[in-house]
């Protein structure tokens, strides 16, 4: 799940600056930021030097993802919104969430830090990625994305709270999330607004 | 006072968030970095896991002011532009500038690295906060504020160095901000660009 | 080397931020963020306290770095493209991606690693300060520039691994960015944007 997710982060990052006519280098930067970003700051949270920095293979999984944008630029107009891209994607949210509740815990963080951390991993890449790409982060304003791994998360504090083992409150997360990605996408669930609520004065 | 801070930056991170129409998901996560980057940075800088993943207390006092900023738009157009949130912004950025100050004298590092980390843990969140909104840190071009921490965090220094407690120089960093910051907003405070000094070429 | 990077990084920093209209305040930050932030992430990477909170000579050199843009500001519209600064830039390009290199491969993370960690070291001051100034990163669409880092952080590591010593492997890192980044300047280098080379549909 996590390679899937790796490949996806970073075919999306890509994509989108392939859009924005950024040059080979920074397609490369921005796919590799939207696929490491978020696990390197999780690891930085935890104080631990990043795994992205050790781990070839992680590397040349993102890499991957980036050549795949490449090429698929070349036949489509926007492989990231692609149903296939949307998947694997979604699949990609609730391995990094799984991970980083994973990596939270371990750490004995609260559980709002189990939360965050999986949050954050989940993601912080595509936050960064639209950072770099100088527009608001969309997961801010748009979209029942981060939400997902935020459930995802409390569903893995949850169940290890309850005081089952770690790979039931791992499972529970990654389901939790996808579901929650799934469904949010058939049925274009939206968080509202202060403004769409009817709440706002004037 | 760190209290009074932490409510007082989520609320004004969350009203910025709300007048750009985010999600409630954006609101909150907008609010709480204002509140928490600052401080999450600090303790990145002296490479500790940050006090807000383990703190369920200091969370909560950020969810309530986002939840504040949500109630009080309904009856406000702007509260964080109201002088209750002013003050009260004024007392977090002084609280914030002194926690800033110890932990950063605890670490160890140069008189330099005090003053930043003081104005890193003060004004951080509030630059974060800007970058999620897609523009430049309003501390960066307006106003007499990060500046209040500078000077806060120098009296901070000054005092230690002249071989008082710890707890004097809290007081002093802390009274020395707080001031600064009153005086800046009374006199309308500003500091010059290089254009309005006249040094400007053409 | 070090010293002409800080230096000259504080300088284009600044004056971009001057250009901007920022107040004096933020033209020190944009300075000093352009000259410290790559060395600070660096750090944090490897999880340990920035140097540069550490050492009052190398503020000392950030700040003669910004106050020097200001002055020359009143003689020259853009002091940041002077003939000189460029050789200064790249002067200090290379030096920072060595220094990166060589922390990389004492914290022992991968060949990528070390690459990654010498690039962000000699660009990401660049990258955040233009963040600051709410732009896109230059370095990600525009010009040979963070290419040679990536050039000579490879030369860093293919020398090393071929079993020479660190010294040679640090002179070899230097050479191949201040070499290519001059041929870049002086041949208008460029990377092509995927539009560029005709493979994007429509």
């Amino acid at each position: 799940m996590n390679t899937i997710g790796l490949v996806a982060f970073a075919l999306v990052g890509s994509s989108k600056a392939i859009r924005e006519e950024f040059d080979v280098f920074g397609i490369i930067i921005v796919g590799l930021a939207m696929a490491f970003a978020g696990g390197a700051t999780r690891d930085l949270l935890v104080t631990r030097v990043p795994l992205a920095l050790q781990s070839p293979v992680e590397i040349s999984l993102g890499l991957f993802g980036v050549v795949l944008a490449i090429v698929l630029s070349v036949f489509l107009s926007s492989p990231d919104t692609h149903p296939i891209t949307l998947v694997a994607d979604a699949i990609g949210l609730a391995a990094f969430a799984t991970t980083g509740a994973i990596v939270a815990t371990e750490a004995g963080v609260s559980a709002f830090g189990v939360i965050a951390i999986a949050t954050i991993n989940a993601v912080g890449g595509g936050a960064f990625a639209d950072i770099l790409l100088d527009r608001s982060p969309f997961i801010l304003f748009e979209d029942f994305y981060a939400s997902c791994a935020v459930l995802g998360g409390s569903g893995y504090w949850i169940v290890g709270t309850v005081g089952m083992t770690e790979s039931t409150a791992a499972v529970m997360c990654a389901v939790v999330t996808v579901v929650a990605r799934f469904a949010a996408v058939t049925y274009n669930w939206d968080l509202p607004t202060v403004q769409n609520i009817g709440l706002l004065s004037k």
